[in-house]
């Protein structure tokens, strides 16, 4: 690259104060100090001194939940998200952050950036730690449409995902259903189940149910973006709740120094293993099958959290994942 | 009273040999000795050792996995599933616990025991341990139909099961989705949405995500049976990772004294977690909806599993739970 890696973040929407989610990317600056971020955000909202020294892209509109998609595209053409899509286009930047939403992000990314050869939609994947393996899973919140050739697509960008980027080999390919027997499910799940079946280039494997999901039978997960985001989120509200849960349990024992000691171990340990669910409960999911990097934020994230999003898009730069997929898709 | 609580178990089909699983029982024997088992499994199967004193219904005529329902209810009506609900139906016993397809038993219940007053189709409910309370989820996995009217009936249900039995004041009634703003989600869920809040003897207080569910904002979660199957099965995969890999983490310590003293603690106080999250992992839903006590087990059950389900049945029954909705409906 000629220039520094840049990244835009659009930060309009978010819960928490701009300057607040700003300042918490200073960590990022210390782990890539050549990377430059850019925010966009309404500059009257925080002080000359919260940019931090980042550039600030002054905006005021942006694409509020619920707002119809045609309206998005055709009418309200100058938010936040539009500005930030046009940069990545316009390859002023090389990644686009947005804690806007899913939805928005997935239709204006698929009408701005466009999508590999052969795909419609694109989807948000993540890689999730399992007991031995990594495995992905798509999509977990872009599209609520229900159709077993979107399945067929993201199982697809899933293998392209796991094989160019995760450098797995032939990588099994399962539907996540609420069993694995072959009439389980819904009628949709069967028909997807039949083209993934028939698809030469995939290694599908058949269904996999969420209670499985970590034992390494498949490398790729398949589902729709409201399956997807469902099982994702009963993953977060899980871990949260057996995080607070066992600090609780540890603090209500008795309070001699050998207890405090045990307890000490005991959250370290803990600790140990929630870094390690950390992907699991990482801000920040990829879209795959769009022609540029874009990383949707939690609108209600930490200033860690936007952090950590920003990351994942930098890694995905670097390691230029869309070049990655669009080549499968033109080789095959 | 006038005899023994009387439970039947349909066991066949279940991965386990029934023998194990009827071994199993003894537990149970000892916490309700006055209950009386019938086991309905292939008697050939099982030595006459191993019916440990129980009462076995020969049977060796079983639903098949993608039986057609049709097929169920008009041809087929001599399984063990039939024979199980019939002797349910005709009061020959009290309760009836199965391994068959949850599917089938919805509506094979459905057509031999009936449905409240106002009630189309029962759902499988069951009480999760919360941060702070309990709460109740329905469906989790008898329906796969996917209607604002169903969605309606489960939150009459779920309204029902928390104010009778768990003796919840004015239950709040949630809908899970994928975000808590008004337009998100599938059409389904909005139109859903509108139903609850139209119906004044409802309390409904919008949508839950599934992130948050342990947290106590709603007394009942309302789903279908395929988003909430989804939704328990992550919860049950994630539970069981964390326990796996905790337990991994701490045996790759140093092998002193201290050390293991202290992994012995750590241990100790895990247990007690996920005996709190017993309920999120136990064998066995109940069907709700239905006019009799109708207990789902899972078909790989360990032995310790079907007893817990046969637990959660003489449970139900000694509750008088099928009359209480019964009264809740006629009443209104």
């Amino acid at each position: 690259m000629t220039r520094p890696l840049r990244i835009a973040v659009d930060l309009l929407g978010a819960e928490l104060p701009a300057s607040e989610l700003i300042e918490g990317a200073a960590e990022l600056r210390e782990i890539r100090p050549t990377c430059e971020l850019l925010f966009i955000c309404d500059s009257e909202s925080i002080g000359k001194e919260s940019s931090n020294g980042y550039q600030i892209v002054d905006c005021t509109n942006w694409v509020r939940d619920g707002e119809s998609l045609r309206d998005i595209l055709r009418e309200r053409t100058r938010t936040s998200m539009h500005v930030g899509m046009h940069m990545l286009h316009d390859e002023k930047v090389d990644g686009f952050v947005s804690v806007g939403s899913t939805g928005a992000l997935m239709a204006l990314g698929r009408h701005i950036l466009h999508t590999p050869l052969g795909i419609d939609r694109p989807a948000v994947i993540k890689e999730f730690d399992g007991k031995q393996l990594p495995f992905w899973m798509l999509d977990l919140g872009a599209n609520i449409v229900r159709k077993p050739s979107t399945l067929l697509q993201f199982a697809f960008l899933g293998s392209a995902y796991a094989s160019r980027v995760g450098g797995v080999e032939r990588p099994r390919i399962a539907l996540l259903n609420i069993g694995i027997e072959a009439r389980k499910g819904p009628t949709l799940l069967r028909e997807a189940a039949a083209l993934l079946g028939a698809a030469k280039e995939l290694n599908f494997v058949g269904f996999v149910e969420p209670s499985h999901i970590f034992e390494g039978s498949a490398d790729v997960v398949v589902t729709d973006g409201y399956a997807g985001n469902i099982a994702l989120k009963a993953v977060e509200g899980t871990v949260n709740f057996i995080r607070d849960v066992f600090f609780h349990e540890l603090g209500s024992d008795d309070h001699g120094d050998a207890a405090q000691a045990i307890r000490k171990r005991a959250r370290k340990r803990f600790r140990r293993l929630m870094r390690k669910l950390d992907s699991q409960r990482h801000n920040g999911g990829s879209f795959v099958g769009l022609n540029g990097v874009v990383v949707k934020s939690h609108n209600g994230t930490t200033a860690a959290g936007m952090t950590a999003a920003i990351a994942q898009a930098v890694r995905e730069v670097e390691m230029g994942v869309p070049a990655k997929i669009q080549a499968f898709f033109e080789k095959g």
